[in-house]
């Protein structure tokens, strides 16, 4: 995990049993580190999201909601790519949309110009769940392929659909988590009319975070 | 509404379209304001607790546990004893405790001493869902005769439980929803190896009343 994690993450997956090697979000690769990891003691590397059985279970998901409904919109926060990929194959006829943060825009690019794009390294938003650097190549093909589109937003307001989810829907949500719902409440994805899934993924968020945002 | 209610629970009934006349709750009396609007303007006056129709409408609360499960004990939130009498209806083979605030503990006193006890007049606590002065006829008769017992809570341990349920539930809890789980947290009521249920309603505090709890 990046050392910059919510304090949340960190102490709530050792507690569950794991070790949780850190590194540094900006000078180190993780990709590098789990590499060498898996290598040195022989352990199997489980991507976070560029493999077929991850996206399959991210995609589970998608299955839930379609025991509910098949939405005409569904706004899926967006970074490796995995999640809204899994919910894009699970709901055909849905319009899966990736929410990214502002500044943190490969997706939304990626569309546009058609070839994979990157981030420069670094950190440019709260939403510190969606900071990988680019897709991979199996959820850069489901994105070309499958999504209906990608936008990306402001942190403040992504602040605003945390202090949003507080007031009226009595969740938690982190800043990564709140990131669709705020695409709805800006308009950046234009649902006027429309049945709506949001998924609201997940609530890692240490205090201090959560309260900057109640301030916003 | 007590004039001092939350400020989104003054706001969001507005906005729901009602006419909400606030009152001085130390100083004057909601029975005798709802009496007199009722006559003035020749209004049905729907009291919060003590009406067979409330009763009967708060245990369907239990009816939904009862479909789940049938708990040994239930911890439900505990001020005119309309939500614990109905779910102690729902449930008659649960042990049903009746979740009070510190200082505002009449539940517990009239279990102990057989008869109706009273809360003198005055704000003890921060659970402003929970004070009501006295139970009703009809939630005194059912508390003395269904009810497993009554604890009392400091507010203190409230925002201990306002605070778990933010990191662990990811769960937005006014102080009055907490008490239930603060009860389990503290062990007040002892549920070791028991099957429980927490009713932990609702969800109407302000911010500055829920960063107070997360520091605290």
């Amino acid at each position: 995990m990046p050392a910059d994690a919510p304090r949340i993450k960190l102490e709530t997956t050792r507690a569950a049993g794991a070790e949780v090697v850190t590194y540094d979000r900006v000078k180190e690769s993780r990709e590098e580190i789990g590499a060498k990891l898996s290598s040195d003691r022989g352990l199997a590397l489980i991507k976070p999201f560029d493999d077929p059985f991850v996206i399959a279970g991210q995609g589970t998901a998608g299955l839930e909601i379609s025991e509910a409904l098949t939405p005409d919109i569904a706004l899926i926060p967006g970074s490796g790519g995995g999640l809204a990929s899994g919910v894009a194959l699970a709901l055909p006829k849905t319009r899966v949309f990736a929410i990214e943060p502002e500044g943190h825009d490969d997706i939304t690019r990626s569309l546009q110009s058609g070839k994979r794009e990157r981030n420069a390294p670094g950190i440019r938003s709260i939403c510190d769940g969606l900071l990988t650097e680019e897709m991979g190549d199996i959820t850069y093909e489901l994105a070309r392929t499958r999504f209906a589109g990608a936008v990306s937003i402001p942190d403040i307001e992504v602040q605003r659909a945390m202090a949003f989810a507080f007031r009226h829907l009595k969740l938690v949500l982190e800043p990564s988590g709140a990131i669709g719902l705020a695409a709805a409440l800006t308009g950046a994805v234009d649902i006027k009319g429309k049945s709506v899934v949001i998924v609201a993924s997940g609530g890692n968020v240490d205090a201090e975070t959560f309260m900057a945002a109640l301030k916003a």
